[in-house]
């Protein structure tokens, strides 16, 4: 069993793809990690923006955290329809593309692998960054354990996204039940007290108010707590994941996703309010997460807060597998539109676009080594390639929709038409106001690098697509196949002395032509080689000449080339350059005799001529020139 | 211009061989740099086993130098002659060929190679540690130092032994100068004074005898000093890199390396005793070597003395130049015969065996970096190859003298042949003795390794030499061509859609062949890949079937194969096993169309399915299947 079948599994043949394809169980784990783990630093993103309020932040959490949750029930109602319409893999590029054209959808495309390369790092570190604040003496390991994460994640995804979804259904159920519980039982408590309910371990009490409630504050809270949607683009994104039909298992993993986030983010909020919990600065001495109070403010410090911190733990650091499911299948569409190496199309070993996750990986790990392992910085740029995606995908919608206007027959479906047109375009607002808010709020901390690399991706897509658009061009042939001049080439054969290389390549030569020219260097070793030319020429004539005469055949001629520089290519291709001009309407034919060796050490043993001598005549490119090999294998030789 | 041009200099053709040859000005510092550096070691070496003599000591050098000096003498007739009888490459292991069989041959081989990898590896370090020990803030830098001088005897001698001479020429004559002067003006004074000149600077007086005079102590003095004649062999090895006529250059050059050799044994000697001057304890504070001691007794420390003992620097650190000179030349004699891969034996750009160069700096750099750069501990392996060798050439030239006897004619011609026997037979049973108390006295301190690693290479030799010669018995063919069946293949084209590559690649096969057959993989990338069997049927029908028909020819089938695996290869061998078996005797080609890729980004740009299906098929090695590969440059392409 090779190294390549015990980390990867056995090779999967086309017809097996239907068995690798997901349901909802696996879809949840696989694409909704990122989402999920958006509820732990969304409201405590929105949170920490309202510490300037203090206790009043409280009062207004609500405030912030409904639109927010309106937002993504907009999203959600968006991205059903986008599933619906473009079953295989939609997202922001398809939809893009079809509705607003082939720039726009580059601009998605470029925005959505910002995203999932800056998703993967960040993902990973801050996962890594909770295990390590939690357990301080794994802090000189940091850069490692990203990496190890990294590799197992990259390996898993190797597998397959079904391997991925089954092995990370463990902790992302047990997060979703720990914290669903959690919620019950908070939310029971709070109504059994009337709104108050008393804390097994109370919190921190909130710092005094040092700023007045302004309309900037609670449009940063906004901004900051958009964070927790990002991630529910992800099932459109991967829908080719999906077994039979995609359609509605892609609904019923967006409506998993999406229903346990929501109800985890008004949870949270109501809990936050009702047990006075609010965010504490990270930089200061004591910090804990809002959820980590939450939990403890709910059920206390016993066992089950620490299954469900460390459910939290594992959410975040897998938070990359989103990454690794999507970010392949994004860029084999974008493969297969011509703008990107066509590699990133060919299903690998486990029918997954392996070079796609491959690319992630390596992308993200250079990331990952840059940075040390902490990416905080990294954070800033983040935002934006979501919110760009999702104002993009809604505004295709909005057009999507306008143009379907037209064509609609009832004035039912009108109306239901006019419906989805309102709420896209309510969406797409939204969007665009958040995106505007991160990137006005976050120019400076670094959203000006995405914004720089963006038209660069852009340029880089469009001149790869050039190239294979030139390609195509200069291969295209419209005429049929012409058969006027199909005359034999002329055909050289590389010999050395008389042995059953050249006893085979020349009864092939002369199979195929009547025109056969043996060529023999000489002085290849250097000056003070031994070169017996008449002893060759002796040869030639018992063993080639007298023969082919007999069977009444032109017999080949040899012809004998100084190799002054010690190379073969060099006379050899003299020689074609005078036979071309010589015969300018022939092709002329190379048949190099090569030697197979099967184990690494023939490949010391012999100098690699032929190999050479073929790469050279090849790299000419000469349309008239062909060559040949001649293999053989000396199996009886130890 | 390349960075190879301007590193290495331009190419050099075969025909200008015999300007890039040497005379006796360039011969000594290229070969003759080990031996004259053996004057800097030996004595000293010899003076350090007489310490616990004391002052007594100095009464017995004479008595240790006679018998060094006579063998050295036995040593130059030896040689002479060699050089003489193999004009071409002498040394011991031709001589050992010739007189002593093909084991004995390998055994002189494998000792030289050893020797001359460990004089590379010794000899820099040697030449580093004398320069840190005279500027001790490069301590830190000693693996640095040793790979930088390494590097640049490598590169010098890359370029050819002629640039080898030219460069190192005014060390090794400033070197020879100045000791002959200081020597010269030594013993002026020292006669002039009658025996005991004052020193200009005293040396520090000699330590108390420890011991008495015993002949064990003696002969270890003897064996210890016997190291001033490492590289006396040198010439004798490197004769193919000498002009016409080589053997008057050779003896000018061997000459006037034991010559001056021999002037500075003797003088040294003279000096040491004159002067008391003895060897210091290097362990100790304060050491001072025998040369510097010796020249500042002489001339005092003057610009003179930093001069003379800058010069021995050199000559020291460039020590390993004489092994850059002979290992390759040696290797390529041994690859000749089959004993070493055949690229041992094939001249590079500037006309030296690059191979061995490279080999040679390869492996002296391993060692060097093992050992950072401080090699003391593998000078006790290092005098044993070459002891083994003198004895060796030796008894070689016994044997070749003993067989020369009953030749001879004249009874003057029998006198001459008896002397030369006799002196022969002396120095081998003399260097024979040498390496026997040099295996005893070292053998505990590592003489072993050397001992153990003999073998191994000797067998390595052979079992390459056993390797060729099962391939040349495989290759063998003493029948002359049968032409019964020159029926051309069967060609398969592998196609895409219909283009130029197609285009092209069909008609060199019907120009070949009427036994044609298009074959088309599906789903290569995949599952989900489209494939359009019926508009490429349609295609082939109307650009392929429909002119080939017209033309009065079998028109070329075209066949479906399904690609499960996403990879070309199987399918195809596949069909060619099926082929092979309906047609068992008709060849197989098989033609794979090529897009020529000459910019790096192409490479990135294309999948490479054509080159992996040319390896898989080559690797096959089937007698009975060719490739035949049509290349296409779209030079149109951007």
């Amino acid at each position: 069993m090779s190294i390549f079948q015990l980390l990867l599994g056995r090779r999967l043949a086309n017809r097996e793809s239907g068995t690798r394809r997901i349901g909802a169980f696996e879809g949840v784990p696989a694409m909704g990690l990122d989402g999920l783990g958006s509820s732990a630093y969304g409201p405590e993103a929105a949170l920490t923006v309202l510490i300037p309020l203090g206790t009043l932040g409280l009062d207004y959490i609500g405030w912030v955290m409904a639109p927010i949750v309106a937002l993504l029930a907009i999203l959600f109602v968006s991205y059903w329809q986008t599933i619906q319409a473009y079953p295989n893999n939609g997202g922001a590029y398809i939809v893009s593309k079809e509705n607003l054209g082939a720039n726009a959808s580059l601009l998605a495309a470029a925005a959505l692998m910002i995203d999932y390369v800056l998703n993967v790092a960040v993902g990973i570190s801050a996962g890594v960054g909770a295990l390590v604040s939690a357990v301080p003496s794994l802090h000189p390991y940091i850069l490692l354990l990203c990496l190890g994460l990294l590799a197992l994640v990259t390996l898993v995804n190797l597998r397959g996204t079904l391997d991925a979804g089954r092995l990370f259904a463990l902790p992302t159920y047990l997060f979703v039940a720990s914290f669903l519980a959690i919620l019950v039982i908070g939310i029971v408590k709070a109504i059994a007290a009337g709104g108050s309910p008393d804390p097994i371990v109370p919190p921190p009490s909130l710092p005094p108010a040092t700023e007045a409630v302004a309309l900037w504050l609670l449009l940063r809270a906004f901004a900051s707590g958009c964070t927790a949607m990002t991630g529910v683009e992800a099932v459109s994104n991967g829908m080719s994941a999906f077994r039979d039909p995609p359609v509605r298992y892609g609904h019923r993993t967006l409506t998993a996703i999406v229903g346990i986030l929501g109800i985890l983010l008004v949870g949270i909020a109501y809990l936050a309010k009702a047990y006075r919990i609010g965010a504490l600065d990270q930089s200061q001495e004591g910090y804990r997460s809002v959820l980590s109070q939450l939990a403890s403010s709910v059920v206390g410090n016993g066992p089950f807060y620490y299954v469900a911190i460390g459910s939290v733990l594992c959410v975040l650091a897998l938070s990359a597998n989103t990454s690794f499911v999507d970010f392949p299948r994004l860029c084999r569409m974008v493969a297969q539109d011509g703008y990107l190496p066509k590699s990133f199309a060919v299903a690998g070993r486990r029918l997954v676009f392996s070079v796609g996750v491959l690319y992630l990986a390596a992308t993200a790990g250079a990331l990952l080594i840059a940075f040390g392992g902490i990416t905080d910085r990294l954070i800033p740029l983040f935002a934006i390639g979501a919110f760009l995606t999702f104002t993009m995908s809604q505004t295709g919608m909005v057009v999507h929709w306008r143009r379907a206007m037209p064509r609609a027959g009832s004035g039912r479906e009108q109306a239901r038409n006019r419906a989805h047109f309102a709420i896209n375009a309510v969406g797409a607002l939204t969007t665009a106001l958040a995106l505007g808010v991160i990137v006005t709020a976050k120019f400076a901390e670094g959203a000006w690098i995405t914004i720089l690399i963006i038209p660069c991706v852009i340029a880089l897509l469009k001149a790869i697509r050039r190239y294979y658009d030139a390609l195509a061009n200069s291969l295209q042939e419209s005429a049929p196949l012409e058969l006027d001049d199909l005359h034999p080439p002329i055909v050289l054969v590389a010999t050395e002395s008389w042995n059953k290389l050249t006893d085979r390549a020349l009864v092939f030569a002369l199979s195929i032509s009547p025109d056969v020219i043996g060529v023999h260097l000489t002085d290849l070793a250097g000056p003070q080689a031994e070169n017996d030319q008449a002893a060759i020429r002796e040869q030639w004539r018992a063993y080639v000449e007298k023969p082919t005469r007999a069977a009444g055949r032109n017999p080949p001629r040899l012809i004998f080339l100084e190799a002054q520089y010690r190379s073969l290519h060099e006379p050899v291709l003299k020689l074609i350059g005078e036979l071309e001009a010589k015969f300018p309407r022939r092709r002329l034919a190379v048949l190099v005799p090569e030697l197979i060796k099967r184990r690494w050490f023939e490949h010391v043993l012999h100098t690699h001529r032929a190999l050479h001598l073929r790469m050279k005549l090849l790299a000419l490119g000469d349309p008239r020139l062909t060559v040949i090999n001649v293999p053989w294998a000396p199996d009886n030789v130890r």
